[in-house]
């Protein structure tokens, strides 16, 4: 599988047409090389219709580094950019671009900024931030946002999946409803932000953990086509794995068939000395079946096997399940609490194509440009102010209270000091008319948000980064008012832009309106 | 970039680790040769929510079918599978099964049969059938899924986005939102559904396709960054691409700022003999913007000019802002039908993620099971009959009125004869009381949906192939009625089951129902 079409289609070529006609039209222009800040930041969470985040997770960094590691404009990319036409059949790009591009054409000029994998992120503030020459800035713009965009969505919804489940543990099972081979991504994302293991085998080892999973129903009926038993397919699979036997139990019936089988099976795995890992259950009333499996189970005496639920879980219908246990356990003299703690939740669907909000609207904007050594912010006015992002190179503060939890983020120019034990006056990073004060008591700690991206370690120990973005993702979510985790209608958190960075934006606004009208007919 | 992790992660362990674990079993069972069917169906339509399809374009299956020549059990790919362990710390999997998987791990033994790519599908009805040994056919389930059912959803999008256009030219501009490279899938399945171009560079060579695209903000941004204006951006791009000269005229002030800086600069290029193309608004009310842009153009003497709208856009507001041009044109002069025509659309983030249905739901199930050199259908009960597929080897038939217009599908066991010539009866796919006749005067026509998938050929002249397929696209839609092709709560498309068909499932539903107690502890 080396230079094949698909490595084609998924190196330096993966980009949108436009970013190489304009580095080509920078190249002639002579202004290539002058250095620009591009931010990459969200405008608002994701939103899943009956339902709302009030954060996300970000996710994507390690993704986007192996990547910046491993493209480059080689023999087959330039032939393929060698054979582009323009409308009257000459060659679209110029030989000098191409050469450019074979010799200076990688990322290696860019430095990166970006708030670590596996911290919580908000709208408005820069997650990722790109200073290097514009031509490579501009054509690093489809693959980070497709990288991090994606990764941050799913991150952030098993983030959301995971605490609707009271902490139980989750599993990602989603490849086969991914977006193609996107769903490499989002095993990956999923396991950042909120699922303890995934079915996904090639993502999974590359993180350094086992993958998971137990049997289809397609088993079950292989045996009785073949003119045995659901008993049968348990036993064999029981045979196979008996340390690991957890048995989905509703390809026939899940209470007359599935579950008692299931118990004739764990009893001969018991006389074997070893104990049973549990039951699945794929369709139907997942709560009132939890119960009623929880209690024959109870009955033949597996008190401690694992009821694992599946079938288009999300958030929503975990919480649904949980809370009608809840309701429903006593009634058939089971303790609702010691069901719930047997659970686990395989997710789908909804997790992998965070269904309700496909996409996180992530931008990579221009905002500042360095011209004779001196850097001028860069503005984009559109038809909505909420539209105009911050300009120049910022920090990004968040500020703590003196409980430790997490009040606001802060946008402030680089240059500028931002200082907590003041009272400070902070803009709303839209509305430009709305300001509040912070009391310096009110402020206990300032953290920069922004760090740093090193160079890609391709001898990285990927389990244990993995290890680290979760309790990164742990501590910060930790930190959070709980009305923000809320899963639905969450309290809005706080981006604010301090005073000289409010002023900035407001001045270069101003500025562009009186030069507009001139501009006409130039 | 040969065996790197993105490699592996992409081939043949580009899987659920439960497939892994049931073939293991099936190896060790002895049945992992037994010839199997699996057919490959969705169960409902995409829903958009305000809005629902009444059709599906299907695609996917190029792309299926390079992954199968290219994938193998190779050295990295089993080194994996070895390190795989057991809750004890011993092996996962068996030497000899892992031998097995090295020597005869590969999908040639597999025959395939689909509905062919740009043809119109429906739910219950096979768009894709497998057969071979259980153990490969098994293998193959999460890649198929994951290829397919993606690919299908968005052609099925682009082919409503294309109709709500008026057919006007539609770009597909939705990598940078796309599920990471999953993007790549969209792009594909984009051009062959309904996108006349897209912006993916390494897509649109690999399909034999120029790349197509504008300039963004940004680059407006860097010239004002820089002390220059708006008008010396779209100069130095209507010097650099004199024939492709499209600009966005939106980074200030659209009618303000941006249509009078392109008409400056048009009549420059007029003036040394080049024709513009047009301009982009990407923000507002684009059918206003439309409006008087044309109307600026046109007393410029640019009535020609393309007028491309791109953002956020979908077939509902497209159907919105043509309607709005028609209803508002008149008042500002302009003629609604011919600026209609001069319109063209970029589709992004709603195309690529199919917002509001993020992904189809089809599946893979197993209907058949060969033994003793007889093929037993297999079946599948659960807590819903509209879940049970149905079983057996089938065939499936299209029929066509008089008019030439598609009337039904209809499901028929492979080994029986469907006779149009005579009055049948026809069963509701999932409602088993539900029947309903067709008159033998009411078909002109049966056409068999299935045909047999030839092997991957490297060769394959692929700009070829996408106009073939997009030939079947055309046709299939054209011969819908158009009650079907509405947009919000389309007709619904008959599809049903023969009598035959029916009662075998009947029996088999039966069967089991009787089964089942003796079933309990056994």
């Amino acid at each position: 599988m080396s230079q094949n079409v698909p490595d084609l289609i998924s190196g330096v070529l993966f980009t949108d047409h436009y970013q190489l006609t304009m580095s080509q039209l920078y190249f002639r222009e002579g202004i290539h090389e002058k250095r620009v800040r591009f931010d990459h930041f969200f405008r608002s969470y994701p939103d899943y219709g009956t339902h709302q985040a009030g954060y996300c997770i970000n996710a994507g960094m390690g993704s986007l580094q192996q990547w910046l590691a491993q493209v480059s404009f080689g023999g087959p990319e330039l032939e393929v950019l060698r054979q582009q036409k323009r409308a009257d059949g000459t060659a679209l790009f110029d030989q000098s671009f191409l050469q450019y591009l074979k010799q200076m054409g990688n990322f290696d000029g860019l430095s990166i900024q970006a708030v670590p994998e596996g911290r919580v992120v908000h709208p408005h503030a820069p997650q990722t931030v790109i200073e290097g020459p514009l031509v490579m800035a501009q054509l690093l713009e489809t693959v980070l946002l497709a990288t991090l965009n994606y990764q941050t969505l799913i991150a952030t919804r098993a983030a959301r999946i995971k605490f609707s489940g009271r902490g139980q543990l989750m599993l990602d099972f989603g490849m086969r409803r991914g977006h193609s081979f996107g769903a490499n991504a989002g095993s990956r994302a999923a396991l950042i932000g909120g699922a303890d293991f995934s079915s996904n085998v090639g993502v999974s080892h590359s993180m350094g953990l086992p993958a998971r999973g137990t049997h289809a129903h397609s088993m079950v009926q292989v045996y009785m086509a073949l003119g045995m038993g659901e008993v049968d397919a348990f036993r064999a699979y029981a045979n196979e794995y008996p340390e690991q036997c957890l048995l989905l139990v509703d390809t026939v019936d899940t209470l007359a068939s599935g579950v008692p089988n299931a118990i004739t099976v764990f009893e001969e795995l018991r006389a074997r000395g070893h104990e049973p890992m549990g039951v699945r259950l794929d369709s139907g009333d997942l709560a009132y079946l939890s119960i009623q499996a929880a209690k024959m189970l109870d009955q033949a005496g597996f008190e401690s096997t694992t009821i694992s639920l599946s079938n288009n879980l999300d958030e929503i219908s975990i919480w649904q399940i949980v809370t009608q246990i809840q309701q429903e356990a006593s009634r058939y003299g089971q303790d609702a609490e010691s069901l719930i703690k047997r659970l686990s939740f395989g997710v789908g669907t909804r997790l992998m194509t965070s269904e309700g909000a496909s996409a996180l609207g992530g931008v990579y904007k221009l905002v500042a440009v360095e011209d004779d050594s001196k850097w001028k912010p860069a503005i984009k006015l559109s038809e909505s102010a909420a539209k105009t992002p911050s300009p120049g190179q910022k920090r990004v503060l968040r500020l703590y209270d003196h409980q430790g939890c997490a009040t606001a983020d802060v946008l402030t120019p680089k240059d500028t000091v931002f200082d907590i034990k003041k009272d400070n006056k902070l803009f709303h990073p839209t509305e430009t008319n709305r300001s509040r004060d912070i009391r310096a008591d009110d402020v206990a700690i300032k953290e920069e948000l922004l760090q740093a991206v090193p160079a890609y370690d391709p001898a990285l120990d990927t389990q244990q980064e993995l290890m680290q973005i979760r309790q990164r993702r742990d501590k910060d979510i930790a930190s959070l008012h709980p009305g923000i985790l809320r899963l639905v209608n969450p309290h809005i958190y706080h981006v604010s832009l301090s005073e000289p960075l409010h002023d900035l934006k407001q001045e270069l606004i101003e500025d562009l309106r009186v030069k507009r009208k001139p501009a006409l007919g130039t």
